[in-house]
């Protein structure tokens, strides 16, 4: 088994506020890929620490690959370090300088002087484009040593190494994939503990498997791994344990691996053809801004009100300023009117308003903050739900939009 | 200034899932305890790996501070391992062996032979408590060198980091708070290669400061060090840099520190008592959200439209279907008209409006992805800003929304 060492420059995060989310990003796709990480470091952009990663690097590794530090300042010096390692020389490659006076003209920009610097590259190193930026990467294999150099803006190197690292990664290393089997179960309602309890019989007897829960935000993930002698077998004992935890589970599994609770909603809304049209007071357009992350989200997604002052609920959409006098802003009633009101507006299928107490000023008694009412409205059914949560205002509202893509979810699968 | 190192032991952390969370603690206490952390490692628990951390730990730091790896399992070598780099032994101190079975037998439970290696040290180290679990840490100084040997469970680090690692490390090192100084100038507007021109001849003659720039989504920070031999001292040089960065960079500051452009936009609205409502298209709800992620929001946003479907831009804000059918809906025609529809409905003093192409889908020739017109509007003033991202979806949005703020911040300013 191959081994791989992944190295992250930059000294922003080295303070413990930023996480370094590119050497997660690149340890998940490697071990897909059947290969051992066996460290990871971060250094600052000082040469002599950049210098001893690499080496380090070489010295534990078959595969060293790094992100970050192929910016056009004189700080950014991790190509210029690697290749000092690896003993290689680099050079202007004409073509990549060709490439990137023309990035700049397209722009109608004068490229720096300092740019050419992201042209330069050893003879012997395959280079890798960079569709998002103007910096390309490399690969170099020597001395039985792979070398992958990244550049550090994340959905840059996520998309340098799909399109190109790993493709050459797999062809040049014939590699194929790890005989462990991975899937993870996701599941809105029940906590952390309430989902160990209804899967206790399973953890106490996962024959062949591993279990583990990943709580995030108001869901659990749950990863199965099975690795048996050989690919098929993991296959057979992974199905076993994956037909158990659904079971178990029930309707409260809203997806799997890559789902999110959007494009599961997205997903049943366009296999229906059904419009929806949203209406949000204390997440303030949350939903509406989920709703339209993924591309294709117009074909379900009609638009909202985010009625965050009073006089918005009645002028926006028709909520009866009587309604809000008598029951309050945050109430069941409220609630209802905001989600017939949008309905009524946007002649859309379904509607889902949300009223409440985000916090941390707010509250009171008998309405407490985290106190939630989402509404849901299509042309058979009305539900309003009353919920509470116990988080920071930031929670609290992230809780209330995944409760309402969940009642969505709910309601979309006829349950 | 002492260097520091940070190693963290455990491979669950390899896999690019469970964020090392035990090494941002320590990094953020160490910084603010005057000390440089210049890298931080993962490995896993094979002995070769945790070697090379702390060989290169002492290769390159003054301090080096590991946690995990101190249970009573084989897998558990870190503190063996920490040792044999530093040169001294491992022998059992009595005084440990006693307090270990003493807390088997307050729990009535059995010894496990294996146990006893956490009783286990060198004589030089001093001895740290574990007053949540059953692996007391190290504090070991030998050679010009500091090593920090600590638990993994998370609470039981922190706790004894703050109560013994750390008050060791002051006093044997005799730390004070750093003299050292820094602040963070945030810059809209501008990028990473122009800022860096603008401020050429700050970076060439810095004048006992350092200066940073980190890119951040369409933002560039430009942190500022100064170290002198004093704090005082330190204060007079950050000072005269931070006015000339300020002069050099103009009205493109828009914040320092922990400012954002939204809690600098809010407090520029609550400051005048100005009431704002948004009209959003292709960032569906994206500023509001932002708009009302900080407490007490609603004294200056009213709400908004998320106008995603071209009938809601009709539906919502009265925006005339000729205005979209003669112009089309991404077009500073559309931009006026939905700005000045959602300041009419709301009646509030300032309205901005956002249309555009997020991609991946929707662009043509004459409307390419990353087209956005925002518009501002207020009882004096009207303008729309035509603006061209290069970015992915995801990209294109942030910066839209940015963009939106950062012409608030401007009018507001009264510039």
């Amino acid at each position: 088994m191959k081994r791989a060492f992944i190295i992250a420059t930059g000294t922003e995060l080295l303070l413990g506020n930023t996480a370094d989310t590119n050497s997660d990003f690149i340890a998940r796709q490697l071990i897909q890929a059947g290969i051992k990480v066996i460290g990871r470091i971060i250094v600052g952009d000082q040469q002599e620490e950049i210098m001893a990663a690499f080496s380090l690097g070489t010295q534990l590794a078959d595969i060293i690959i790094s992100s970050g530090g192929l910016g056009p300042t004189r700080d950014d010096l991790t190509k210029e370090t690697a290749c000092e390692v690896m003993g290689v020389e680099l050079e202007i490659i004409e073509e990549e300088a060709v490439k990137l006076k023309e990035y700049f003209a397209r722009r109608q920009r004068k490229m720096p002087a300092s740019n050419i610097k992201q042209a330069m590259f050893p003879r012997e190193a395959i280079i890798l484009a960079n569709r998002c930026g103007t910096a390309p990467g490399m690969y170099l294999y020597k001395d039985e040593k792979t070398l992958i150099v990244l550049p550090g803006p994340p959905h840059e190197m996520e998309r340098m190494f799909l399109d190109e690292a790993e493709p050459l990664l797999r062809e040049k290393l014939k590699l194929t994939d790890s005989r462990a089997l991975s899937q993870v179960i996701k599941v809105f309602g029940p906590g952390e503990s309430q989902v160990e309890e209804m899967l206790a019989e399973i953890i106490d007897d996962p024959r062949g498997c591993s279990l583990a829960l990943l709580a995030e935000k108001g869901e659990i993930h749950i990863r199965i791994t099975a690795e048996g002698t050989a690919r098929q077998e993991s296959q057979k004992i992974l199905g076993e344990i994956r037909k158990r935890v659904i079971m178990a589970m029930g309707d409260n599994v809203y997806g799997y691996d890559d789902d999110t609770l959007i494009s599961v909603v997205t997903g049943l809304l366009q296999d229906k053809g059904l419009i929806l049209a949203t209406a949000e007071s204390c997440t303030g357009g949350y939903l509406s801004k989920m709703m339209t992350d993924l591309p294709g989200s117009s074909a379900s997604f009609w638009g909202g009100a985010v009625t965050y002052d009073n006089t918005a609920k009645n002028k926006l959409i028709n909520v009866k300023d009587d309604t809000i006098n008598t029951y309050g802003a945050v109430s069941e009633e409220t609630a209802r009117e905001m989600a017939a009101g949008i309905k009524e507006v946007a002649g859309s299928d379904i509607a889902v308003a949300i009223t409440g107490i985000a916090g941390p000023e707010g509250g009171s008694d008998t309405k407490p903050v985290g106190l939630v009412y989402i509404a849901y409205l299509s042309d058979g059914e009305e539900k309003v739900y009353q919920l509470r949560f116990n988080s920071h205002r930031k929670g609290n509202r992230i809780l209330a939009v995944k409760s309402a893509l969940d009642i969505l979810r709910r309601h979309l699968q006829g349950r």
